[in-house]
């Protein structure tokens, strides 16, 4: 039988014992009521991994297992579907991590509208500006879509002032490049360049994030077809051709959407850079002529070209034809700064 | 000074804490490993709390503090923009704690397509469908809208036949609001009709929350205007009045996207379903006259109604022209359904 002094002698390892027990006890409480917290703070917990994620990768020596950084290039305008357009990209985007979106507004100034909604958004962002030229905008009386070359820009009416803008956004997505080039030197990252009302789903990012060189893969509805994109064949991983009804003699018969580049190679190619093409819609061969000699050369993603991750979905603009009815602007109460 | 034999008595004391410390340590470490995997995996984990703040919030009784749940019915429809406009839905729902996604498809039957998305995406939902009556399909051969009294209608052509369809979503409320009759009893929630390609700010659903009645508040491009919705004196926080360009007469002048109803209502009033208007655009009168004397009796939301968090915008619908240069079908090597 044990002696009632062992008890005694051991009363103290007893009592350490409870301090453990009551300490772990506290400690999951606090753990439990964190987690009723974060039911309702979830954004700000994203947006705070999200920020950590961004300066992890930033840091390319730390010794946790990195994944390459995703670069997005996107231009933006003014217009009143802008803040819903950024909003819906915002909620795609918080749940990628290791990715900086690189936002250039097509105007002389950056907007207070538009960071403060980067700011209020919490995606890692950067925050540029690049106009078209004045050459680019041609004023007009008609109503009508100007006709010539405009050696492939595309031609669109202002949304308020009487007058088309013709513009393909070369200034911006050379502006982001800039960034690129300045910023990203040693990191292990993946460039791509966006539109603001297209439609991205969360996979596409985790596609394209090992592309070697240029990477490419299926976009919904674009060039005028349900699905444009490379056939490949699944035995040999290897591209069998383009499935491209417009224009299908382009030399790379692909979307903007459709492929992405390995962040290397710009600072590898300093004179890569987006130009006026020769031909309409031949944009996406501008960049894509300094890394590849042939189109075949891509390395094919989304389970051999199979599935669709991203659409070129467009929003129609605002049709706003009552607020003539009304003796002030309908949004004169409104705070209108999205804060 | 203190005696050695009182270290020796008090040993035991110091093995536990030392056990305290190393366990602490030990938690502390895995806690770390755990946010970095999350890092990556923070999707998963979002549909993880998602989908326990549902069930959670199916138990009436627990103990913890409860937010009240958004119930959120929506139609949809077949075309080539749903995929894409229902990703960019998920998206922003997936981080909204307490959500119930009521999808109804304006279809004979559940497709597989929106069923398999449903799964994919991760959002609790509830998969529902309901027919639009047949006689509210209009055959034509011309390519003319129909004109003539469809009770208030709406009139679209089929996006692949040669016919339209004359709609205002009826069935698929109505559909809706039977499941939440049926599912939501002594449930704290709150009631909100939503379109497929309507943008939504995360903080919409939590301004809508504590709806005691029914609660209003701006949307953004609506009824022909940058902002229709309440005008609110900030220091009584009452209704001045509703700013509308379009219909100004309406009883009821707000966009079905400007209010919610407290979901204990439809318990109340099991009568209270949508039917055809008597005047054009006036659907949103339909439900709000079952529960309200006036439209000033709504409780405003978003900073006294000065606030935008929801717009109604539209995607534009897929251009195709070009499918018909191709021999087979763009998508025909396409996994279509989203998996
Ligand atoms: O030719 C072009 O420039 C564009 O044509 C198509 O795109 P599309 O749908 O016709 O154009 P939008 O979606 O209206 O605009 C593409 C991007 O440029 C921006 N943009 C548009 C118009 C403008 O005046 N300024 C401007 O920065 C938009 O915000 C958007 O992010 C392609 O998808 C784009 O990648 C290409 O840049
Ligand atoms: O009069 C109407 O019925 C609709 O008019 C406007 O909406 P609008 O932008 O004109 O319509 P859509 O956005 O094309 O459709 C509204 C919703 O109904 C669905 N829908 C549309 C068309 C159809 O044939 N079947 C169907 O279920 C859409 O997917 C969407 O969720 C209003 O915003 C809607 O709330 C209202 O239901």
């Amino acid at each position: 039988m044990v002696h009632w002094q062992w008890f005694l002698r051991r009363r103290q390892l007893f009592y350490g014992t409870c301090c453990v027990l009551i300490l772990y006890l506290i400690h999951g409480a606090l753990i439990d009521s964190a987690q009723e917290d974060s039911q309702v703070d979830l954004r700000k917990e994203l947006i705070f991994l999200r920020k950590q994620g961004f300066f992890q990768s930033k840091d390319p020596g730390a010794s946790n297992a990195q994944i390459p950084t995703v670069f997005l290039i996107m231009p933006t305008y003014k217009r009143p579907t802008q803040i819903p357009d950024l909003i819906r990209q915002c909620h795609t985007f918080l749940a990628v991590p290791s990715f900086v979106w690189i936002l250039v507004e097509d105007a002389p100034e950056r907007s207070d509208v538009v960071s403060n909604f980067l700011r209020r958004c919490g995606v890692p962002s950067i925050h540029l500006n690049a106009a078209t030229p004045e050459k680019l905008k041609i004023k007009t009386q008609q109503r009508k879509r100007p006709r010539g070359n405009f050696h492939g820009t595309k031609c669109r009416r202002h949304f308020r002032f009487s007058f088309f803008v013709c513009v393909r956004r070369i200034e911006q997505r050379n502006e982001g490049l800039r960034w690129i080039r300045e910023n990203t030197k040693g990191i292990a990252g993946v460039v791509y360049f966006g539109d603001d009302d297209n439609t991205y789903e969360h996979q596409l990012f985790e596609e394209m994030r090992d592309t070697k060189r240029v990477s490419v893969w299926p976009v919904g509805i674009a060039g005028g077809v349900m699905v444009e994109g490379p056939i490949v064949d699944p035995s040999t991983g290897k591209i069998l051709k383009f499935n491209a009804a417009y224009k299908p003699s382009r030399k790379f018969p692909v979307d903007m959407a459709a492929f992405a580049i390995n962040a290397r190679l710009f600072h590898e190619k300093p004179e890569a850079l987006f130009d006026i093409p020769k031909r309409d819609g031949e944009l996406e061969g501008e960049i894509l002529k300094y890394f590849l000699d042939s189109p075949f050369d891509m390395e094919p993603k989304a389970d051999f070209a199979t599935k669709i991750l991203v659409w070129h979905t467009r929003t129609s603009s605002a049709v706003l034809t009552q607020e003539k009815k009304l003796k002030e602007p309908s949004d004169s109460h409104i705070k209108y700064v999205w804060t």
